[in-house]
């Protein structure tokens, strides 16, 4: 067994440990006799894995008592419905757009409600975040809109908007439990958990109390309103057990890590390696203005689509998988989630270099 | 390492070679040097689990060339809303209500449109399925809809309803690939994978062409939309990719087994089995009417609710697991979906005699 190092932006590399405590406990969890995905969701063994993911995802993120964690379906994308369907009740919604997934979740809140897009960064094909102080948010806003981390793009918000009252809703995916953040700055933090922190078909929304209500927009299903998943401890249907089962392992595995602190620290000096690298580089181009530069997501090019393709080519050849950029704008990506190892990146960057001697 | 024999409704026991196998997979599936949880969806790898997965299950069912695969998130419950929204156009549907599945399916479709109950047997507890001659599907009528299998209240149609032109729309989730079906006989064929196929966290839907575009309700979430997911190959956004992987391998062992008459000849045969003690027990009595009943959920009593309690906490020590009926009516249930081998159900049926010996 080889194990590669996989820069996937999504799903994406997960610690070894996680896999290998998951690989043991396959077919007998914890002397139950079957696997978590052979158990009934109402069984105390799973009821004890969900609890356990919770108080630690409240533990690790510093989540205060008025903010429910709801474990979801669907993914960010059937969020961009629910978000508008659950807060749009006034009609009028915020959005900022820094990148496609932002302007994906602004298109679907056009269908809901009058959603007005505060500022964009198209124009410079999302390669930086729109400038805060600029921001004037709406008096008559029922919520103001973010993604915090462009995955395609690279981009992370270092600073957020001053929504004042106005509930800020941040879509959290790519940066999920990358570095510690004040949960109480946000009225929602959401996000698919196949980035930062375990395998597809997971959401977590962390949701202020007052935010959750009867209250939605009345064409809302059941299963996209809030307030079934906050009064049923998520479990309203069958939620997805092996998804949390894993989320939770990393979790501990955080934990275990030193928590967020000590992940950030580390994630930043990946970064540092890698934006080093970059910046010194006759060749290779980082694509994210530098002021907004993402910790987890690394877009580059060289300027040469073919020499692009070359270095993806050869670098799967050395092991360093999933560096593609987006099919969307090609060049290439690598995405340096907690899970990737520094050695990993220290090897990219060796390999990079290599090539630009290579290919000078 | 002790399996017990897991009788749970869902999440189920799971075949064990299948488990096997996912352990073996988990740090490396087949040289790519990454757990399937950690692969890019976009990737070739997992485009061949995906395109596997589903050759496997057309192959299986026989599902015409005219009917699209969907692999969806949210489970049955989501589909609730998504059928009306995806369906309702002409704004009437047609319901048949033969258990807790069916009635929470109705009362979401009545938040869309006109729903019809055409027929119920909640007067009689669920204990049977309305007579099919007695149905007049409306003229109207977007679609009839049906839960084939409750799995609460352990009933099956023998028969379908005749719709003539109207599409008919079945929950399966708890019967699916239990028994060859005629797909044709249907608009739209769907469930959860996690009673008979796989883990929670995957939702099958096959739905004939012509009931797929983009006229749905106005307020459709684009990712309820069927079209979405049809035109996308089922990755408009990220799938559930560690569900749809297993349940691929279930295909495969279904296959393996002889496919779904061998599997429905075994079904039938494990049925027997049980409900043939319960015709001659004088402890234990079958809910559901005879003619009506399950091959999958057998739900029994003894009559006195202390003994029924006594029956369950000894059946566990002597593993046999999740043989409790659903908390909304008590009793015990058997749940003998595909992957419980017939030792589990004989086991049941010895220590059923046993306790009827000692509790006569």
């Amino acid at each position: 067994m080889t194990r590669v190092y996989n820069f996937s932006a999504g799903p994406a590399v997960l610690p070894e440990p996680v896999l290998q405590q998951a690989a043991a406990e396959m077919l007998d969890y914890k002397g139950t006799g079957m696997s978590v995905m052979e158990m009934s969701h109402r069984s105390k063994a799973f009821q004890g894995i969900l609890d356990a993911a919770e108080a630690d995802l409240r533990d690790l993120m510093g989540i205060p008592a008025n903010y429910k964690v709801l474990f979801l379906q669907g993914g960010a994308s059937t969020q961009f419905a629910a978000i508008p369907m659950n807060l749009m009740g006034g009609g009028v919604a915020d959005y900022i757009v820094s990148g496609s997934w932002s302007k994906k979740a602004f298109k679907e809140a056009q269908r809901y409600g009058r959603a007005n897009c505060l500022a964009s960064s198209e124009d410079g094909n999302f390669s930086y975040v729109p400038a805060m102080d600029s921001i004037k948010v709406s008096s008559d806003a029922d919520y103001v809109y973010i993604c915090q981390n462009e995955t395609i793009y690279g981009t992370l918000y270092h600073q957020l908007p001053e929504t004042g009252t106005v509930p800020l809703v941040a879509d959290v995916s790519s940066c999920f439990l990358s570095e510690p953040i004040d949960v109480a700055r946000y009225g929602v933090i959401y996000g698919g958990v196949q980035k930062n922190v375990g395998p597809a078909g997971l959401a977590i929304a962390i949701v202020r109390d007052d935010l959750i209500s009867d209250e939605v927009l009345e064409c809302t299903p059941t299963m996209l309103k809030w307030k079934t998943a906050a009064d049923n401890g998520s479990m309203y249907n069958t939620p997805p057990c092996w998804a949390i089962y894993i989320s939770g392992l990393v979790f501990q595995w955080l934990k275990d890590q030193g928590g967020l602190t000590a992940m950030a620290e580390r994630n930043r000096r990946k970064a540092a390696v890698l934006y080093d690298f970059l910046d010194q580089s006759q060749l290779f181009e980082g694509t994210a203005r530098k002021e907004d530069r993402s910790l987890m997501n690394v877009p580059f090019i060289t300027g040469d689509a073919d020499l692009d393709a070359k270095f993806i080519a050869e670098a799967a050849d050395h092991g360093i998988q999933n560096i593609k950029g987006h099919r969307s704008v090609g060049g290439m990506r690598a995405s340096i989630y907690n899970a990737m190892p520094e050695e990993g990146v220290k090897a990219l960057v060796d390999f990079m270099a290599a090539f630009e001697k290579e290919n000078a």
